[in-house]
């Protein structure tokens, strides 16, 4: 199937070389593609930089967002959350018409410090902000409670992890836990409607304290019951 | 021990019940004795009303909040969120001095309809608001983050969950975590200082839209890692 991501940071990254891998055809959309390329800079860890990554995989296609959304089917949004909804924008509501969009993105603001604070949050979600934005797509929330790696390898943190969703479209969401399933998530819980991205979104805070606890991004969440 | 119990609802007769099962000296608080033990309501869930429930536990002691609060060394705040601040004030911060206070609250705000938001959010919670309130008392936040029953039984869960607590002070968590394995749990992760409250009152929703997708309370969070 045809596989867009929107982003070059390591979840993009994650998101596209497992997609590839399990043999879809990917294509990961930038602002510009030739300033992409000639970004020599580490990542936000101190990995390799983009264009070290994208020639390490010459399979992975890479074009300009519009492009992007334009030619494939399956769009995951890998964003920086404070950037999501001007690119989105920029791009153009309509041309995401008719596709599923897998949102992995999370409100983070970092402009107070750390911890970061959630800038939608209770009633409102950066997912629902999404949906209403692009209103002929599917928006589908998943992932974003994990890390990269985490995501397309969840033996990393442990087997029996739970991973959740929720989205409008009960064909999206099927969609989205096959690719789950194709991924290694066997537990997964579909939460209902969009509005339960403001839970998923939530789940930030948590994933954090723990994190620092831990010293390690190698967990997950799993629903314990009987 | 000298354990302390504020609040009468269905949390609070979990814990009060497992702490006197335990072996402790329990006393449970109400703004009016007589008049709690002469209402013959049903509880919150439609089960028997507190009257009665008093009755199968002869050795519970029932006092007021003032009484309750200088006679214990430990005090479980089983209160309503919205009503915590309130109370906490009446009976006199400076009563609470020295004295480890556990606190199971949650700032749901339920006057918009479900589901419920958080009052406290973000950058604040309602535990923090508590430590600030009474100053000389130790904090600690743990168990607001699954159903009554399951506080004091995990098993009813699944052996494999995870209760997390935070607070400032380090002998009120050493005391907290030895309750909570008296209680059965046994994967017990310390997220810090008392801000932490903020990740764990955050989990509110995310409880809240599994167990409508379950259709169950028996449940609870496992940090699943390698």
């Amino acid at each position: 199937m045809r596989m867009g991501i929107l982003g070059t940071g390591v979840v993009g990254q994650a998101i596209a070389g497992k997609l590839s891998e399990l043999g879809h055809e990917v294509t990961i959309g930038t602002r510009d593609a030739a300033r992409t390329l000639a970004d020599t800079k580490s990542n936000q860890y101190g990995g390799p930089p983009f264009s070290q990554w994208i020639q390490q995989h010459p399979i992975i296609k890479l074009g300009t967002f519009t492009e992007t959304v334009l030619s494939v089917e399956i769009i995951f949004n890998c964003l920086r959350g404070d950037a999501v909804l001007s690119t989105l924008t920029s791009i153009g509501p309509e041309k995401f018409a008719g596709k599923a969009v897998v949102d992995i993105s999370n409100p983070l603001d970092f402009s107070h410090g750390m911890p970061p604070t959630l800038f939608f949050v209770n009633d409102n979600s950066l997912g629902e902000e999404i949906q209403k934005l692009l209103p002929q797509a599917h928006v589908v929330k998943t992932l974003n409670i994990v890390n990269a790696e985490v995501m397309v390898n969840p033996a990393k943190a442990g087997k029996e992890a739970t991973m959740f969703l929720c989205g409008n479209d009960p064909q999206a969401k099927a969609r989205s836990v096959e690719l789950l399933k194709a991924f290694g998530w066997h537990d997964i819980l579909d939460l209902g409607d969009i509005t339960a991205a403001r839970s998923l979104e939530m789940l930030l805070p948590i994933w954090l304290r723990t994190w620092m606890t831990l010293g390690s991004g190698y967990f997950a969440f799993k629903i314990v019951r009987p």
